[in-house]
């Protein structure tokens, strides 16, 4: 067995402490946190107690981080619109680098983001975890039992929780990037929308602000064509509302049958599959129960990072900041079509 | 008691046959049928016979049945393309007439019926049972508890069913009405829809027609917004799919809470309701069920009818040409928008 990474972490928060690290140490063999960077040093400091980082690899600036010959990639949980720089400079120390979701604050810097992946032979990966959910080959599976696919449902939806410490984060009080939590939480649902059924091509939505705690636009509403392919549906996200159960919720109708899938409180998702030309012919159903791991696909994902850099072959990432791109762009579209009245929106390419 | 209005009976088709006249014998005090036409006069003489109207009064024309003085109200249930002419007529010979919806084949005409209505004082009503159904009343009252109301998401779907007895009907397999069965269906959803929420002031939509039989697109996926408030949502109806349960889903947020309403087989509607302000306090649950007539509102539409006509108040008619008008506008909305990629329309109004 060869050693494991050795991790450079750079952004030391709520999302640092609570998943990647405690995915690093599950995966010892092949994670290990060797050195961190916050812009505020106390918690760098107290994080690197907690990851069992030394005192002197708690670095005051990113550039010393990236010059430590000891870290082979780095992890980036940086406010987004801090992404492309970062990323850049990795690039340039010839470290891999895996950086949070969403892929940056708006289009202009994602593209130079995605040019920046494309120009290396690096693995830069966006820490997409949706895309690595356990239900997505399983749904891909049931999806081409009922094809041709004609149209979907997606749905997305929750009270808010004016207690999140997530809220509290300042750059999301304030946010430098596109859509708010519309894009926070948003590219989620459309990484795990768009890797199911395809590109978005052009989209019509309207959107509101419900909680001026959300600092903008907090639902959104619309309806979606892909781009590849007649498929049509709808897509709707908002975690803002009134008491509501919390709904994640996808229903795919093809010309031979449904998918529905459910994702239950972010343990287990539900899939439930017709399969049918029509409602004349008995329905052959069937109902799977697949277990998602504990951090939602942030274990995956990071095995998937780990298998793009060992193996030296960044076609192996699934969230290239390519792919992550598109899912920025539809709430990019979601936006400008709100803003418009609700017109329908060509979903920028990169 | 007063005497039961006696109703002439124009198109005596599947509808007439299995919901009005089995609604007329169950309100035998109300509604006591004494003379039908029909284009086809072997159909109309074969309803006589199961209605107990006597031959002499199986008239071959619209005008001899409008020139009977027995006949006090005109029930008419004939190619949409229809309604507006006989409606005409039927105020022209000083009778109260009710029309199948949608209420007409298209929006000129439609408009046309609708300044009718408003120019005399005789009740003139479309049949949309669905403005009557049982849950109506229940849902506004649950809905009051929940506002603002922000945000629905309506989603109507089901199986295709090839050998249903409407897809067999002329005048619907070469549609002169637009929409075909996007406005035969659609406009019964839009009246649920509007009549618990409010006008629709805009939509963008998306639509594809599945199966050749339908004659013209038989899916629509939409984006929504209300006309007097803010809120936003998705309009999804098609019965035109493989496999899948037929589903009719409304669930609306509020900022302090929400309700969800299922129908299920079109015998009960289950309504559930969350009150709470967000996510971090406990919510009010309750759940009812409500059980819908065995007509689906088409009894409680022809008592609304008879109450109207009895009382001579035109304004007791809760599905009035306006009313109906705005069923079939959004549907030529979804059609428009359709055409032109999603570009978001204006619902007209009369």
């Amino acid at each position: 067995m060869s050693a494991p990474l050795n991790v450079g972490i750079v952004g030391t928060g709520i999302f640092a402490r609570n998943k990647h690290l405690p995915t690093f140490q599950q995966h010892s063999d092949k994670f290990k946190p060797v050195a961190c960077f916050n812009r505020t040093k106390s918690k760098a400091d107290a994080f690197a107690v907690t990851a069992g980082i030394e005192e002197s690899k708690v670095y005051a600036d990113l550039d010393h981080l990236l010059q430590d010959d000891s870290v082979d990639v780095v992890d980036v949980m940086v406010p987004v619109q801090f992404n492309y720089e970062t990323a850049k400079k990795s690039v340039e120390a010839g470290k891999p680098v895996i950086l949070e979701k969403p892929i940056e604050a708006n289009l202009e810097q994602a593209k130079k983001l995605v040019q920046l992946a494309e120009s290396t032979e690096l693995p830069v990966a966006i820490a997409e975890n949706w895309l690595h959910l356990e239900c997505v080959p399983i749904m891909k599976e049931k999806l081409a039992k009922i094809g041709p696919i004609a149209a979907f449902t997606y749905n997305s939806t929750g009270p808010f929780y004016p207690s999140s410490e997530y809220l509290a984060t300042s750059w999301r009080k304030h946010p430098e990037h596109i859509g708010g939590f519309l894009s926070d939480g948003g590219v989620h649902q459309l990484a795990l929308l768009t890797t199911l059924l395809g590109d978005i091509g052009s989209i019509a939505a309207f959107s509101n602000q419900l909680r001026k705690e959300s600092g903008t636009n907090d639902i959104v509403f619309s309806s979606v064509k892909l781009r590849d392919s007649d498929v049509i549906g709808t897509f709707t996200y908002g975690s803002a509302f009134g008491a509501t159960e919390k709904s994640v919720f996808l229903k795919v109708y093809g010309l031979n049958g449904s998918v529905t899938m459910n994702i239950n409180a972010r343990t287990c998702t539900t899939i439930k599959t017709m399969i049918g030309s029509t409602g004349e012919v008995e329905a052959e159903e069937e109902t799977v129960e697949v277990k998602e791991q504990p951090f939602f696909g942030v274990e995956a994902e990071f095995e998937n990072f780990y298998e793009a850099v060992s193996k030296k072959d960044k076609s192996i990432v699934k969230g290239s900041p390519r792919v992550a791109f598109h899912h920025l762009a539809i709430v990019a579209a979601f936006l400008e079509s709100a803003a418009k009245e609700g017109t329908a929106i060509v979903v920028q390419q990169p």
